[in-house]
This record gives structure tokens, C-alpha cells and sequence, in this order.
């Protein structure tokens, strides 16, 4: 019997590009998770472990820019197929920064399980539950070419910024009153940053379905709901706080 | 006389997109610079044309993920050609990043105008600088397609994280000394945070160019200097400090 090469077809090619991605997110996914609890439990072995685990997205993103660019040079796609390809390396790109930002909260929930615990820890569980939620459903609404999903998603990244928003003058009040509070509230700020900003990326990959799908840019200016770049809060009028 | 379309050659539509990047790559220059100068001079007229002018960059980032798909699917280059087209893609995405953080930027220097002045700041264009040179470097390296530049600039991050750290640690201890300087300092911790992050971006750039030059990535992990997740800076040892 003649022995044949198997030849994958350009739709099982792009079939394996969506899984890649599904994948991806999936991994970025749970590094937040992690993170997240790593914060919570003060617990130092966990968030080293998510630290670690970065690169497999690192190597993620790679393999899903050299399949890309295969199936470029090699099938020269038009149209729909092309955007699928395009689309993939963005979201690919944006899925390894959420894995950065994970990263990021692993290593300072080390720093924080050596200093005592603040009230306004309890903000960051919301937080993160609610990006969880979004990276899900931007995550099978790429799955399902759903762009009435892909947009809800997208909606609520505003809800993200207004909690950091209110954690950011919780915490400013806390290290006013005790100068033992500032070094663990700064590393909270800092946790809370990353996980709005991975809501950001989550946005950016919805934005990047409604171009998969319709062929054009969401062109609506992003909510911006974070107005923590202009608080100020003065020592002495803590409840007289501007915007 | 017969009338001709004057239809480009794909070698102009090339040096048009790269044209495109260095027009793009020089707009995020300058808002970082402005928005360096709005914090110093405490203007906030400045920081606000910042946050407005940020626009555009997204404009230049949606035009050139239009041209670059329009030459994908008309031109099905191969080879260089098709990672020219893809090297575009990316560091229009890293510039737009850049130009955000330095619209942030902008944002925190008009919260910042409102309050004192505090020392730490003056470490603020010293990051700046440095930034804009990385990122003067790599638009430099593109534009002559010099790896060695790309290179150089790629290891000038760690110099970035290594000032975000010190200036770190110096405003932790001036929250502690006195309440009254938590606002500001605050603020600054997150422009010099963001400042950082434009670094991060600019060496993105780095690597991409160097993906563009020798066809595959640049494999060594990415000096990574930023130890402030590390820092634990407790009131009564403020000299005795752990990394």
C-alpha cells in the first residue's frame, strides 16, 4: 500500500487556530483565578506558581504568530478567512498581556502575605470575578461568532473601573489614618490596576470579535469609568472628597 | 488624452506603511514628552490637549491595521514581505499602548497640579528621558532596519525598572513621614508605573523588529528589573529595607 501524507485542509487549519486561541484563554483565565486567590489566602507557593506559568502564554503567542503567518504565506486568505487570521494574532496578543498582568498580582500578593492584612482587600475578589466574567464570555463569543455577547462584555468593563474607582479611595483613607497601612495599600492599588487593566485587554478582544464580524471597528470611544486620576483627598476632609 | 489611475506598486505601499508607523511612532513621542512636561509644570491646560491628542493615535492604528489588511489580501506577499506587513500590525498596537499610558499620564499631572509638590517627583523626566530615547531607538532601528540598535534599546529597559524601583522605594517613605504627601505620592507611584509600562511597550517594539530582521523571535526572557512587587518598607525600619 502507498503511504500517504496527511494534508490538513485551510479549514482544519483554522479550525486549530480558534482551538489554540480557546486554549489560550482559557490558561489566561485561570492564571487570573490563581492570582486572585494567591491574594486572598496569602499564599506564596501558589502565586510563585503563576509567576512560572507566564512563559506557557509566552509560547502560546508564538505559536499562534507562526501559524498565522503560515497560513498567510501559504493560503493567502481573503476576506473573512483573512480576518480570521488577523483577529487571531491580536487576541493572541492581548490574551499574553492578561497573563502578564496575572503575573504581575501573583507577585505582589508575595509581598502582601508579609505585611498585615487591610479591609480593603475585599474589593479585589469582586474585581476579579467580574474580569473572569468578561475574559469567559469574550472567550465563547469568539467561539460562537456572537457579537450580541461580544458587545455585553464590552459594557461592562465600565463596572470594572468603577470598582477600582471605590477601592482607591477606600485605600487612600486607610493609609492616611495609619502610616502601617501604606506599604500593604500600595500593593493593593497595584493589584487592583493590573485587574482593571486586564478588563481592558478583555475589551480589546471583543473589539476585536465585532471587527471579525462585521468587518469593521467598534469605533464608540471605550467607557472610560476610571476617574481615580482625579481624586484628591486631603487628610482633613476625608468625607469631602472631589472628582 | 486618456486619463490613467495612477495605481502604487507594492514597494510604495510598503514605504507608505512604514511611513505611516514613523509618523505614528513620532506622535507617541511627543505625547510622552508633553505629558512628562504637564506633570513637571504642573499644567494641566497642557495634560488635557494630551488626553484629546491621543485620539489620533488610534486613528493611525486603525488606518494602518486597514492598510496592512487591504495588502495581505490583495498582494499575498511571502516571506519578508508578509512579516513587514504583520511587523506593522504589532507595533502600531505597541505605539497606541504607549500613547495611552502617556494620556494617563496626562490625566494623573492634572490631579497631581492640585496638590503639593512632593521631592520624588523630580525622578519622574529623569524615566522620561529615558523612555523617550528607548523609544526613539527602536523607531530609528526600524526605520534603517539596524538589529544592533533594536538590541541596544531592548537592554536599556532594565535601566527603566531599576529607576521605577528607587523612585518606589523613596515615595513609600514620604507617605510614611507625613499623611499630606499620600495623594501625590500616589499619584506619582502610578505615572512613573506608566511611564514603565511605555518601556515594556517600546521593547515589545524591540522584538518585533528583531522577529522582522532574522525571521523568528527573540527567545531570551526579557530583563525583567522592576523588584518594587518585592518591597516590604515597614515605619520604624525605614533604613532596613527587604527586597
Amino acid at each position: 500500500m502507498a503511504t500517504e501524507h496527511i494534508v490538513k485542509s485551510f479549514d482544519q487549519e483554522l479550525d486549530l487556530l480558534k482551538r489554540t486561541i480557546a486554549q489560550m484563554g482559557g490558561l489566561a483565565e485561570r492564571q487570573l483565578e490563581s492570582a486572585i486567590h494567591s491574594v486572598m489566602r496569602r499564599d506564596s507557593g501558589l502565586a510563585s506558581r503563576v509567576v512560572q506559568a507566564d512563559s506557557q502564554l509566552d509560547e502560546y503567542e508564538n505559536e499562534i504568530d507562526n501559524d498565522a503567518i503560515r497560513m498567510l504565506a501559504l493560503r493567502q486568505p481573503l476576506a473573512q478567512d483573512l480576518r480570521e487570521i488577523v483577529s487571531a494574532l491580536k487576541i493572541a496578543s492581548d490574551l499574553e498581556r492578561i497573563g502578564d498582568y496575572a503575573a504581575n498580582v501573583a507577585k505582589r500578593a508575595i509581598a502582601l502575605a508579609q505585611v498585615p492584612v487591610v479591609r480593603p482587600v475585599h474589593t479585589i475578589p469582586r474585581m476579579g470575578r467580574l474580569v473572569q466574567e468578561i475574559i469567559k464570555e469574550v472567550l465563547d463569543a469568539y467561539a460562537d461568532r456572537d457579537l450580541d455577547r461580544a458587545l455585553a462584555a464590552w459594557s461592562q468593563d465600565e463596572e470594572v473601573d468603577d470598582l477600582y474607582t471605590s477601592l482607591f479611595r477606600e485605600t487612600l483613607t486607610y493609609m492616611m489614618e495609619d502610616p502601617r497601612n501604606i506599604t500593604p495599600c500600595t500593593h493593593l492599588l497595584f493589584i487592583a490596576k493590573n485587574i482593571e487593566r486586564m478588563g481592558d485587554h478583555a475589551t480589546n478582544v471583543a473589539e476585536t470579535i465585532h471587527f471579525l464580524i462585521e468587518g469593521k471597528p467598534l469605533i464608540e470611544p471605550r467607557p472610560k469609568g476610571d476617574s481615580s486620576s482625579f481624586a484628591v483627598v486631603t487628610p482633613d476632609t476625608v468625607d469631602d472628597q472631589e472628582d
